[in-house]
Order: C-alpha cells, then structure tokens, then sequence
C-alpha cells in the first residue's frame, strides 16, 4: 500500500468533473452546455414514452449484466472511490504504532463516519484481541469484583447513542500558527458513530461501589496499558462500555472487542480493548493524564483533566481539497459543528473573514454531543472570500476566535484547539489554510 | 467465496462462548466460575496499584506491540467476525443477477445498518456506473429540461436523513406457512442507513413542473432499466436524489453514484443507478409495477401502488441465529421495529405467544421511518417460550396477527407481510421459527 505516502498538499483529487460550467448556466438549459450524452433529449416533446427517451450514446454498464449478488459477502466501496482513505502525516509521529491517521472530512457527507474512514490514534498499535480468551474485570472499591466475557457482557441491557469521537489533539498543530493543507488534517481526528453497549452505570450497579468511590480507572489491553481516570459522575451519567459501532462489532483500530465511550470527552478517555475498570477514591496520575493530554498554560502550569470536547465548527467543503471548480456560479457550502456539552444551536457562515455572518441551514438530525451538518447556499461572484462558520452550542457558549483563545491559553497548547478556521479561496476557486487572528 | 452456499440452518455460530455460565451466577461472584484469567484478581484488597492487577495469564496482545496506522487505510472487520455477512437462499432466485442477499440482522446492533451488509436485490446484476460519465436527466413534462453530472448534482442544496430501506417482498415466503431458518432471511431484506442528497422537490423547483403534472417516472441506468412510477405529492414531500449512505459515496450495490430514496415506500421504488426522471400526469405502468410488487388478493384481483411499508417489528435476539446458551438466567431480549408512516410509539413483548404482553424499552433514538431499537430484560426459568414482538406506531397501527392479515389478504400474495412474528424457545436454548395465527 502506498496510499500512506502521500504527503499532505498532494492529496489526488477525484473530484468528478465532468462538467465544468456553472451550474445556473446549465439550469438555463444551453443546449451546448450540456453533456453529449443528454443533448439528444432536449429538443423532444414533453411526455414521450421511456423507449424514445434513450440517449443517443448508450454507456456499456446499461447494455450488459453486471455482477451478481455476493460478489462481496461484505460490500466495499467502488474502485471510484478509492481516493476517500485515512492518511497520515508523516512528521507528525516518529512511528507507526504510535502514531495518527486523519478521517478524509471533505469527502464525507451527514453526520455518520463509515467506520473504515474512522481516524485512528495508537500508543502501541492495534492489538489482536481474541474476544474468545478477552475479560473485562470492574474490581477495587466495589462489593463484588466480576470478571466478564463477552458473552455474560451482551446479557446486560444495551442501549445505542450517536456520538462524536474527537482526539483533543485535533487541529493541535495550529496554535503557532502551522497551516496543515487540507481538512482532513486540519480537523480530521474526528469522527461520529452509533456505538451500542452497556451503560457503565449498569455494571457499577451490579457490582455495588463503596460509598466513598469517587473515580474509575479504565485499562486497556493493548501494550502501552493506555489508562484514563474518569469521575464517577460521569461513570454514572451516559459513559458506555462499547461493542458496536455503526450496528456491527467494533473495528480492531476502534478497541475491539470492547472499549469506553464518553460522549462528548476527549477521545483519548474512550479507552479502547478495555480490560479493566478499577473503582477507587481518587484519580490515578497515569502517564497519559500528566505528561500528556493535560494543556500547557502560558504561566508553565498545566491544565489537568480537561476532559470536555468544546464546540468546534469547520467548513469541510470547499476545503483545500474541494476548490469550486465552477467558476461563478452557485455553490453549496457544507461543514460540520459539534459540542461535548450538549446540542448545536445554530451555525453562522462569514464570507469575509468574520466581518459579517450569515445563519446556515443545519441539514442533519441535532443530536446531543453528536456531530451536526449544516450548509449554506453560495452565489459566487468570483472574488476571493475568507470562508468561516462559527457554532453555538445549547449552553450559549460561541466558538472562539484564535485570537480569544491565545488570550487566555497563549500557545503553548497541544490540545482543545476550538477556534474558527479561516479557508481562503482564490479568484481561481482554489482553497488554501489561511490563519486570522 | 463459498460463503453463499451454506444452507439456511447451516449457518455457523461465531457467538462467543467463553462462558456457559448463567449471567446471575457470574454476578454472585462464585469464584470457581470464572474465567482463568480472571480468577487470580478475586481475592486482592480494593483499589490497590494497577500493575499488581495484572493477571496471571497476560494475554500475547498486551505483550507485544500491534500493527500500525493504516495498516487499512480503508478499515475492515476484526477476522473473528467473518461470519456476518450477507447470505443468500438458493432456491429462492434462478441466478445471480437477478437474485436477493440478506442482511445478518441477528449480529446488527443499534439502528445502523454497515454499508457492507446492507441488503441486495438486484433485476441485472451491479452495473459499474462510472461517475465522470454518468448523467442524470430530468425532462417531460418540464419548463427548463437539464442533464446533470454529479459535479452539477453536488452543488444543490444537500440534506441529510435515517430512513429504513425494505424490500417489499421481506418476509414474503411467508405468506402459505414456509418457515426460514432465521432471522436473517424472515427479515433480512431490511436496512437502515443515513442517506445524504438533494431532495427531489429542489430539483423539480430548478427546471420547472406543469401545473397538469401528476407522476414522476424514475429509471435505473442497469440492463434491467428498472423503473417505477411515483406520485408527484411522494416527490414534493420527502422523496431524496441520494449520492451518500452511512457518510460517504453510495455503495455500487446501492446505487453508485446516484439513487432515488422514497422514506418509508418499497425498496422497489427507490430506484438505483438513477439516470433518468420523466415528470408526467399518469403512471406508466411498468414491468415492476404491474406483473411484479403488486399484491394479489384472494379474488384473484390485484393491489396495484401499495406504496408504504406498514408498522413491523422483528426480535433479532434471541432467533435461530442467537440460542440462549447459558441456562436459566438473565437475557437481554432485542429486536427492531419500524413503519412507514412514521415514527415508532412502543412495542410489546411477549413471551407466550402473544396471550400476554409487556412493554419493552426503546433503546436507540427513535426518527420517523427509521429503525428503532427495542429491548427487554428476560429472566428466564428454562420453559419454553413462544417469543413474538408487536409495534404501534405514532399513527396508532397496531401491527397485525397472520390471521388478521389473512382474513383481508388470504395466501396469495408475496408482498408487504408485516404479522407478528413468532420464535420457539426450547428448554435447551435452541430457538425456531413457528407461525402461530
């Protein structure tokens, strides 16, 4: 496979281009405009019969069988499509297994992430977890440690929620100001699934928690032991323990057999290949708590346990990887926002680099802690634009400018990224990462 | 692939089976119970360090480091789920381009349907549609008739919705008493998926109806030209011309790169490869709507345009598929409903043959034609069983008996089978299809 080796900037553009004029010329209906396959057709009468309709040239897949049922056993995506893949950027981690890859966002439509394009984030490379020989032990302060298969695991009431999976490391490389080329790297560790399992809270009940308990250690069973503190409020709230993502077993980069999932947190608390949830009374200091994933502040000191994900909006299309290849004309501008604190409220569009919004349509289902797809109809007059959306969530909080952000986080920081991005687009509708204060 | 030559009721079992043990007796925390691996944590003080939590056996995968990113820059299942998939019945279609897969309903989760195990029917086989060449006319009886490439189609305003897609014939053999080993081929020709792209009635505003229009004929680019005839009010409600499922492109079995989906209507309807729309004032009356998808009554007089699939519901667990195997003890009964009209109101379950209900939880959002996820805890004392679940939608349809459905409908047809369904538990677990009236 060489698909990894591309590097972000030369990222193959399939973007079908089969016509190349604006599309309120076409809706006008020149017959030179358009494609000769259906320029026959448009000096009939109304209403003739379907035979008559045919197309002077008929393509081949209309005039021959094509394969037949079960070709895949489990369907794949067309050899079209192929460009639509998780890349990685080779700087960005000294090795494979402990390493990123990005979902392809601009090519992704509505709010559910295919779950071979989810992003994936290693410390110790996907394990080979047997969910045959796997055990989830929930021990330590409770009244009766039990250790689960799989299968005791399924006989507990299940419950499925659509939720966002976000890496707090999204969009990290920005803070100084680095201008990753694409929105697949600029914002692409994230993702949104349905994921099914079992309520935490479900398990904790079953095995009685001391009334002293105030945190949880989630284990998991790749080599690196990837451990996360977690507070028992949210333990007790909407954390599930995960073994179904997109109505079928979890993927092996997404934890198979089971992992956690805390809606709306940092992705990196959503242990995955879980194995172990310790019940105690205070947290547990884990590497991946105190040398990572806490927030560099100006003054030196660090942030710890910033688990929520705050809302975020990007335009994911145009997008560096989408330029509007019409020329003038009208366009449909799309992104998506999120919040881990709750619903979108209402998405803004600025053409101008924030000087004045507009308020885009959200064309998804609004769910809490779920990615949320919004879109805005452009007429184009071809001059160069700033592009931004700006999000409010239902608690009030409004997306950040960077210039807000710095103010009080300086650039220090690695993670929660949260501030309006900015795509330039050139009088040739090319996209390009510009960075507005 | 030999897959698709196993036999109904020869489907192999890959439920995981660590454990035999009923789920209340691993609860009580029996020690000579548990799995191996698990055994050794039993005794120790509450909340003592991680690495002395260590079980005695560490599994290979916690030792060593796994494979790295992009390992599948287009993700795939864990090898251990390679027994969901699609199947087919041999005897049910004379070959494969004109035949039908099953969704593997008893190993879906949530409301999602994976791309890859939606469904297949097919009139022609796939045609490979290439997207560059590709043409989508809309003309007849029309102001301003357009041919549009997918590049002109992805500039229209987009929207986003979860809506079931359901053969009409689901369930179909059915009808005089034939009873299919398991769940996957009484219900599997069913899915449920988000689908992006731009509502029908968009597009009908851009070129411009006659006031006198009344129907829209919707033709497939196959060698089938499978083709059907929607009412214009279907086309200005909901009707959507569909270029994404579940995020990204249409799968080439569901209509790459473009398809009508109708929510709620026949899958029929949902015309796939869609290259041509023809607004008219009549129906066409086409092979697929005459001689097939029309339901014959018991006088020998056939329903033509039965449009919307009525309120059903199905248990998906426990079925042929899914025996319960560990004894007396708690279950976690599931299933999913769903109804053309609308949304789902509840669903009841019963556990002898519908003399008694209770009332199950709804356990996934709940979206108008959508999937809904039920489920219900079982406490089950090793009798047998007759297993049947029943919906109501917001409409107040209550879905029917056989013997309701058959004293309107008689034997005769093949389509639109919505009775409550019935599954025979065995003291041993073993469950079966039976047809109670």
């Amino acid at each position: 496979m060489t698909h990894d080796k591309q590097k972000s900037g030369q990222v193959p553009d399939n973007e079908m281009s089969g016509s190349t004029v604006a599309r309120r010329k076409v809706l006008l209906g020149g017959l030179g405009l358009m494609g000769g396959a259906a320029a026959g057709v448009l000096g009939m009468t109304p209403a003739v019969s379907a035979a008559s309709n045919l197309p002077p040239n008929i393509p081949e897949w209309t005039r021959v069988l094509g394969s037949g049922v079960l070709t895949n056993p489990y369907g794949q995506p067309s050899p079209f499509e192929s460009n639509v893949q998780r890349r990685t950027v080779d700087w960005l981690t000294p090795d494979r297994v402990a390493s990123i890859s990005f979902t392809p966002l601009a090519d992704l439509k509505g709010i559910i992430t295919p779950s071979g394009l989810v992003f994936e984030r290693y410390h110790a490379g996907i394990p080979e977890v047997d969910p045959h020989q796997h055990r989830l032990m929930i021990h330590g302060m409770v009244d009766r440690p039990i250790s689960l298969t799989m299968s005791d695991l399924m006989r507990f009431p299940s419950t499925s929620r659509i939720a966002f999976l976000e890496c707090p490391a999204n969009g990290g490389m920005e803070w100084r100001g680095a201008q990753m080329d694409g929105v697949q790297f600029t914002h692409g560790m994230l993702a949104c699934c349905e994921w099914t399992g079992v309520l935490l809270s479900t398990l904790l009940a079953e095995v009685g928690v001391a009334k002293q308990a105030s945190w949880i250690l989630a284990e998991g069973a790749d080599g690196a032991h990837m451990s996360r503190s977690i507070p028992m409020e949210k333990a007790m709230d909407d954390a599930l323990i995960v073994y179904a993502q997109n109505g079928e077993a979890l993927r092996p980069e997404q934890g198979y057999p089971v992992r956690l999932i805390n809606p709306g947190w940092e992705g990196n608390t959503c242990v995955k290949w879980l194995r172990r949830l310790e019940v105690g009374d205070q947290p547990w200091y884990q590497r991946e708590e105190t040398s990572k994933y806490t927030d560099l502040m100006p003054d030196g000191n660090a942030r710890e346990f910033t688990f929520v994900q705050e809302c975020n909006s990007v335009i994911t299309s145009p997008a560096p990887e989408k330029p509007l290849k019409h020329g003038k004309g009208k366009y449909w501008v799309e992104g998506l926002a999120w919040s881990g604190r709750g619903r979108i409220k209402h998405v803004d569009v600025s053409y101008d680099g924030g000087v004045t919004f507009r308020e885009a349509k959200i064309t998804s289902i609004v769910l809490p802690r779920a990615l949320t797809r919004f879109g805005i109809e452009l007429d184009w007059d071809g001059s160069p634009m700033l592009l931004q959306s700006r999000a409010v969530d239902e608690t009030g909080y409004v997306q950040p400018t960077y210039q807000q952000l710095r103010d009080v986080r300086g650039t220090n920081s690695i993670y929660h990224k949260n501030a309006i991005h900015t795509w330039k687009v050139f009088p040739t509708g090319e996209v390009a990462n510009v960075q507005l204060s």
